[in-house]
C-alpha cells in the first residue's frame, strides 16, 4: 500500500468524502441499497481466494509480529468465515429499512403538519479491534439504514480490511451508490484516529469496537458522540424466595454456555437465607461445570473449593470459566454491590416473588434487567432486531442491543400553508 | 459564599451525589414530583422578596463590572419575571410524565417477555449563561422526568442561582425527595467546568446553553455527550413557483417577528426566474419593516439600498434586522448553499410545486424543515410538547425542540420463567 503523505489531510478529506456521500445516500431507497448488498455477496463468493490471499498476507505478518494463537485465529478468514459473512448479509436483506418511515405525524392547532420522519444518523466512523469480518458486517448495516461508514481497523487486519472494503466499494458501484459510503482509514498511523476523532462537524457518529483499553481511548479523545460498552460485568441474584431448580439452570446457563462474550454471568449474589441450601448446591453445580469460585468469607466456608474472592473481584469481566460470589443481607444489599461494581450492562433476579422482582427490576440502572431469565440474552438476535451492530451501556441515544432503528435518526417535517408565528 | 478549597474533590463529590440521589430519584412516583413543583411555586410567591434581594447584589457587581444594559436585562430577576418562572412551572405539573411509560412489549418464541420502559436519562449536568431563570427551568424539567440536575451558571448570576437553588431543595425536602437531585456548583473557578465535563461515569448529560463559545469549548472539552446548537442560520428558499403573497407573508415573519432567536430567519434564497418579480418586492418589503439587506451582485442590482454581502454573511447568525439574500439557479444550487453554510436547525422552501417541495424536504440534512411555513415555529411550545430545554442541532438522542420526552431514556425489562439460551 502506498504511504500517505499527510496524514491529517487525508482523514479530513475521508470525513468530507462520506458525508457527501451520506447525503446522496440519505436519499436513495431501499432496493437499490439491497442491490448492492446482493452484489457484495456475489463478490463474496466469487473472489474468496483473492480475499484468503490477502488474509494470509496479515496472519503471516501476525506470525512474524508473535500474534498469539487466540489472535490470529480471530483474524483468519476461511471458507466457514466468508461464507457466515454471506449469511449475515442475507438476512439483512430481508428485514426492513427503517428509513423514511413516519413514526408520528399531527397537525396543530394552525393547521400546519409535523411529521417525525426516521432518518439516517449521516456518517458513522466505526474504530475496531483485530476481527475482519467487523468491516463487512459493520459496513453492511450501516448501508442498509443510509449511512455512509469510515472504517479503521486493528493494524494486523489491515490488508484483510482493504480487499473486503475495496469488494464492497465495487459492488456499490454496481449498484449506482456513491463508493464514498463505504471507506477504510487505509495507514495504521495512530495520528488518523486522532484526527477522526475530532471530526465533529462531519462525522455523526463513533462506534468502538474491541476492548475496554481502545474504548477508553475513544471516550477521552472524540469531540463526536460515541456509543460503546466498555465491559460487561453482569449480575445474577438469588433471591430468598427460590424455584432452586430454575435458578440453577440460568446460572449454570449464564456463565457456562459462552463465558468469553459481554453478557456471560460473571458474579453471583446470593441471599443469605440460603447459605446452608442453596449456596453450597449452586457451588457445586459450578464446580461440575468446570468453574472456579471466588467468593466471600461465607461462600468460603460453604465451598472448600472456592477461591477467597478480593475487592478486585467484584470488578472482573473474566470472560473465562471463572465466577465471583458473595453473600448478601438483602436485596438492598444486593442492589448497592450492583450499582457499585456493575458496568449497567446486563443483571437479573432469581424470585418467586413478583414484587420484589419489580423493585430489582425498576432499580437497577442497567440496559438490560432479567427475572428468571439468563443474561446472556442481552443480544440483537435474541432480542427479534434480527440484527446488531453492538450493545450499548450509555443512556444517549440507544442503550442494550442496537439494530438498524437504533444506526436511524429523525427529523421534523413540517408542512402548511403560509402559517406565521403570531 | 464561603471559598471551596479542593475544587476537584468538590465537583466529584456533587457529581457522586448527584448520581446516588438519581437512582432514588427514578423510583419516586409522578405525584410526589408534581408535590416539590407545587412547593417550589409557593416558595417563589412567598419568598420573592428575598430573590430579589440577592438578585440586586448581582446586578450591582454587574454595574461595577461594566455589563452592558441588554446583560443587565438578562441578569434582572423582578416580580414579572418571577411570575413567569411560575407559570412555567404550573404548565409543567400538568404535562405527562414520559418516565415509566412502556413503549413497546413482545413476547419471543420461547416464552420470555421484552419491555421497552421510558426511564430518565439519570444526572444532567446543564452549563449556561447569565439568565438566572434557567436555573429554576431546567432543573424543574429534569425533575419532572426524574432526573438529578447539577446547575453551573454564569459568575454574573451566582447569587440569584444560589438563592434560586436553595429554594427548590426546600421544595425538594418538603415533598420527600433527596436534596441532591438539584445541586449548583457555588463557584465561579472554571477549574470546576473541566473536571465537571469529564466526569462520565457519574454524569449521563450535558446540555450547554449559551452563545457559541460556551457550546464550542463544552464540545471540546466533554467525555460526558453534550447536545447542543451552536447556532441557527436558517434558510428559506423561494423557488421560482411560488405564492408570491403568501411568501412574503412566511419570510417577513421569519425575519422579523422575533430576530434576536435562534430560529429567525437568515438567509433568504431566491430563485432566478423571480429576479425582476419577487425578488424587487421582497427587499422592498423587508426595507419596509427596517430590515437591512446584505446580497449578492444581482440582489443588489435589483435593490439598490441592499449592501454587498460577503462570504461572511454567508455564515453569519445576525440575530438582528439584517437578511442575507442570494440569488439561486435552480433547487440544486439552493441546496448546496444550505449544506455549505447552514447549521442544520430550521430551513425551508415556499413553493406552491409539491414535487419541489418534496425533493428539498428530504435533501436538507436539518433538524426541521419547512414547506410553506415560518421557520419561526421551531420550538417545543409550537410543536405541541408543551415545555422545552433547548432545541438540538445534533443527530443523537434528540434533534429539534426537546421537550420532556426527549429528557428520558429506556431500558430494557425482560421476565420469563427460567429460560436459557441453547
Amino acid at each position: 500500500m502506498e504511504a500517505i503523505a499527510n496524514i491529517k489531510d487525508y482523514v479530513l478529506d475521508t470525513a468530507r468524502r462520506a458525508r457527501r456521500a451520506a447525503l446522496k445516500l440519505s436519499r436513495i431507497d431501499t432496493a437499490t441499497k439491497n442491490n448492492a448488498l446482493r452484489f457484495m455477496i456475489q463478490l463474496l463468493q466469487n473472489r474468496a481466494d483473492e480475499i484468503k490471499e490477502k488474509n494470509q498476507i496479515d496472519l503471516q505478518n501476525g506470525k512474524k509480529a508473535g500474534l498469539s494463537s487466540a489472535m490470529l485465529d480471530r483474524l483468519e478468514l476461511n471458507d466457514k468465515r466468508i461464507a457466515g459473512m454471506i449469511e449475515a448479509l442475507e438476512t439483512l436483506i430481508e428485514l426492513e429499512d427503517p428509513s423514511g418511515r413516519v413514526d408520528r405525524e399531527w397537525k396543530r392547532p394552525n393547521g400546519m403538519t409535523i411529521k417525525k420522519l426516521r432518518v439516517p444518523i449521516g456518517v458513522i466512523g466505526i474504530i475496531y479491534e483485530s476481527r475482519p469480518n467487523v468491516t463487512v458486517d459493520a459496513a453492511s448495516l450501516c448501508l442498509k439504514t443510509g449511512n455512509a461508514t469510515i472504517l479503521r481497523g486493528g493494524k494486523e487486519a489491515l490488508h484483510s480490511n482493504k480487499v473486503l472494503t475495496d469488494l464492497f466499494r465495487e459492488a456499490l458501484m454496481q449498484a449506482g451508490i456513491p463508493q464514498d459510503a463505504i471507506q477504510l482509514i487505509e495507514t495504521i498511523d495512530r495520528e488518523a484516529v486522532s484526527v477522526l476523532l475530532k471530526q465533529h462537524e462531519t462525522i455523526d457518529l463513533i462506534i468502538p469496537r474491541g476492548g475496554e483499553g481502545l474504548i477508553r481511548h475513544v471516550v477521552e479523545n472524540s469531540t463526536i458522540p460515541v456509543i460503546k460498552h466498555y465491559k460487561g460485568v453482569c449480575h445474577l441474584y438469588a433471591d430468598k424466595e427460590l424455584d432452586e431448580n430454575m435458578a440453577e439452570r440460568v446460572i449454570i446457563n449464564a456463565k457456562v454456555q459462552r463465558p468469553g462474550v459481554c453478557n456471560a454471568l460473571e458474579t453471583l449474589l446470593v441471599h443469605q437465607d440460603l447459605k446452608d441450601t442453596f449456596l453450597p448446591r449452586i457451588c457445586s453445580a459450578l464446580h461440575s461445570h468446570g468453574v472456579e469460585i471466588h467468593g466471600d468469607a461465607i461462600t468460603c466456608k460453604k465451598d472448600p473449593q472456592a477461591l477467597l474472592a478480593t475487592e478486585e473481584d467484584w470488578y472482573a469481566e473474566y470472560l473465562d470459566l471463572i465466577l465471583a460470589v458473595r453473600v448478601v443481607k438483602n436485596l438492598d444489599e444486593a442492589l448497592d454491590h450492583i450499582e457499585t461494581y456493575g458496568s449497567r450492562h446486563s443483571d437479573g433476579i432469581l424470585t418467586t416473588n413478583p414484587q420484589t422482582a419489580d423493585t430489582f427490576l425498576m432499580a437497577v440502572d442497567s440496559a438490560a434487567v432479567f427475572h428468571n431469565v439468563s443474561t446472556r440474552f442481552t443480544d440483537g438476535g435474541q432480542f427479534g432486531m434480527g440484527a446488531e451492530i453492538g450493545v450499548s451501556t450509555d443512556k444517549l441515544h440507544a442503550r442494550g442491543p442496537m439494530g438498524l432503528e437504533e444506526l436511524t435518526s429523525y427529523k421534523y417535517v413540517v408542512t402548511g400553508s403560509g402559517q406565521i408565528r403570531e
